[in-house]
């Protein structure tokens, strides 16, 4: 795919400074469904923004009509996306608490924004350099999900500001020979660990061969029940595999964070497809989370696509964002900046979505599990028809 | 969803008419993922779209590289787009046989375009009468798959433009107590009948209460080895569901064809999302092809939705358009007016982007086949996380 000739801000930025009036309303209709109404950022949360230099934008997704029997069930979701803030030949303790330190400045305006639960980008304490096929130091980073310095730092926000927080780490399995694994934890905002899901499809794709470092997640598809609904994990790859989101709706999912860390000549025309496809097929909320800006390594390391070897990764893009069930989503948080995106949700759209739509009732899984039982088998035959 | 206050020509031919320059391809990589060169048009099939008032647009999509050990596999896919030529309230055999008489004119052209294979959009000879939820006499079109009147038709143009048509019909299954189906029945381009494949998920929302007319197919997921390739068909409102997708990815399908026949409040912004994301995550060329234009009825009937009961299924909005398993795809066609998208494409680009992303190999058939096994049980437990 083509590479970006600059780097733009955002797309919606693009939009808004070309187009005007009917013109961008419709624009914007066919692209996004709607336009979502903005939400009130508080001078505590702005003030912040300015002097740290992030960006915030808060939207709010209502439902299709209020119910008599249920009342709404209102859940404030942060979704951050940061750039690394040291060089990556710092040292390593150093890179970690200078990104803890910027994190907890995000947290913070999250907290004034009424943020319930909050989601950080995929393996958010450390740079991206499980793409580089070093093993040494960056395996060094591999962390306890339960008590590991990650942990127990989300668990002391999480208690500050009665956050749910979603931290998807490095995972060193301490009591089972070392085994490393690509983890999201999820932190009550009591502080406790509810649990961990690990990541369930690994990239073997340009720079991102991340099987290099650890393989295939074993814990199924678990959704977690927490004080603001329930939610699950679909960390970055699993986004192009339909049956990784399917499985977390089946059990229960009312919102899915898709934290990733992707670049733009790999995926970004496929940025806004797939986690807005999950939603709408799903019946759920998606949030797709992306890291910002280039990372630079120590060494260079090889794509195995002719280019000579480089020290980066390219670009990051951002354009972190939030997909509804009725197919509306929210524009992207920035390309280039770090940043904060508030949404405010009635979790009551998911059902009413779905009685409307009928996909969970006309989806068939008896047909389908019988397929996937006979496609397994090494004897499978296609279904081909041909000419007589 | 909003309705439009207007009718749009295209999201295309907006952004046109406002952006310019590097905004504009900027904005259309980050939609679009690139832009597609454009095929020449022969004056034939220009002279004959400017007489008949039909849209014309051509596209090349291309390979990633040059292979050594295979070569090309060069087709020319023409999609077709149009409004019902008479009232329908005219006698059915005359509303038929105009559209025939229409259709004739656009793979005409499409000939002249020197297209290999084509498809028409759902239920595409008739007035999409069956939101009505009238019987009468909308069932009297119903017909063979193999000998009534849509089939002969499309077999003698198959045969004089050695082209293989894509068709999709109500059928009347004669031989067993008339039982009637949404089909798409597949043409070879030497007139013979290949098969057919009958609408795996059928909608029951808003005004589409298909499940009145027809029930869920018993085909399967056929995969139609053609002289051009291997197709298949997932008809309308089986782009909802990614498991219809992969199964006809994994029979083996090159391109998906998806004849639909949609509304503008129901499923615009989803439009462009659905059918990209199946080409994207199975490795495959997808076609989305849409009717065009307000088709209004007889008698009154209701949607269900507090609204008056009314004569119209609101607005079809054409926009049909291809998508590659690259997450490029072509411009849409017209909201408005009836058209014809050619499109070149190279099969082998299928093969070259599942070597480069592997998304066939890191799908863990062994985990949903056990998953899906496991949900159609009654007694399954979802796999639910609870703080201590």
């Amino acid at each position: 795919m083509a590479e970006p000739t600059k780097q733009t801000e955002s797309l919606e930025k693009l939009l808004d400074k070309n187009v005007k009036g009917e013109d961008l309303a419709e624009i914007k209709r066919i692209l996004y469904g709607k336009e979502l109404p903005t939400l009130d950022v508080p001078e505590s949360a702005k003030k912040l923004a300015a002097k740290y230099n992030f960006e915030i934008q808060a939207y709010q997704f209502g439902t299709i009509f209020e119910e008599q029997l249920r009342t709404p069930r209102i859940v404030r979701v942060g979704l951050i996306q940061t750039h690394i803030v040291r060089p990556t030949s710092d040292p390593l303790k150093e890179q970690r608490e200078a990104i803890f330190d910027r994190i907890a400045k995000l947290v913070e305006a999250a907290a004034y924004c009424g943020v319930n639960i909050v989601c950080f980008q995929e393996l958010w304490p450390y740079p991206f350099a499980f793409a580089t096929r070093e093993k040494q130091p960056w395996c060094e980073f591999a962390e306890s999900a339960e008590h590991g310095p990650t942990t127990q730092f989300c668990q002391k926000l999480a208690r500050q500001y009665n956050m749910v927080i979603v931290s998807s780490i490095l995972e060193r399995a301490e009591n089972l020979e070392d085994i490393l694994w690509n983890t999201t934890v999820i932190i009550s905002n009591s502080g406790r660990v509810i649990g961990k899901h690990r990541k369930n499809h690994i990239p073997r794709i340009g720079d991102f061969n991340e099987s290099h470092y650890y393989m295939e997640g074993d814990t199924g598809h678990p959704v977690f029940q927490t004080q603001f609904g329930r939610i699950a994990v679909n960390i970055c790859f699993g986004r192009h595999h339909p049956l990784n989101w399917l499985m977390f709706g089946v059990n229960g999912a009312e919102i899915v964070f898709n934290p990733s860390a992707t670049v733009a000549p790999l995926s970004e025309p496929l940025w806004g497809i797939e986690a807005r496809n999950a939603a709408i097929t799903n019946g759920y909320f998606t949030a797709a989370i992306n890291r910002v800006g280039v990372e630079t390594f120590p060494n260079q390391f090889s794509t195995g696509d002719g280019n000579p070897p480089h020290r980066d990764l390219k670009y990051f893009y951002g354009s972190s964002y939030m997909a509804a069930p009725d197919g509306s989503r929210t524009p992207g948080l920035s390309r280039v900046k770090d940043g904060l995106l508030v949404t405010e949700l009635d979790l009551n759209l998911n059902r009413q979505v779905r009685d409307y739509t009928c996909f969970q009732m006309t989806q068939r899984f008896d047909l389908y599990a019988e397929s996937l039982a006979k496609i397994v088998k090494p004897d499978y035959k296609p279904q081909i028809v041909k000419e007589n």
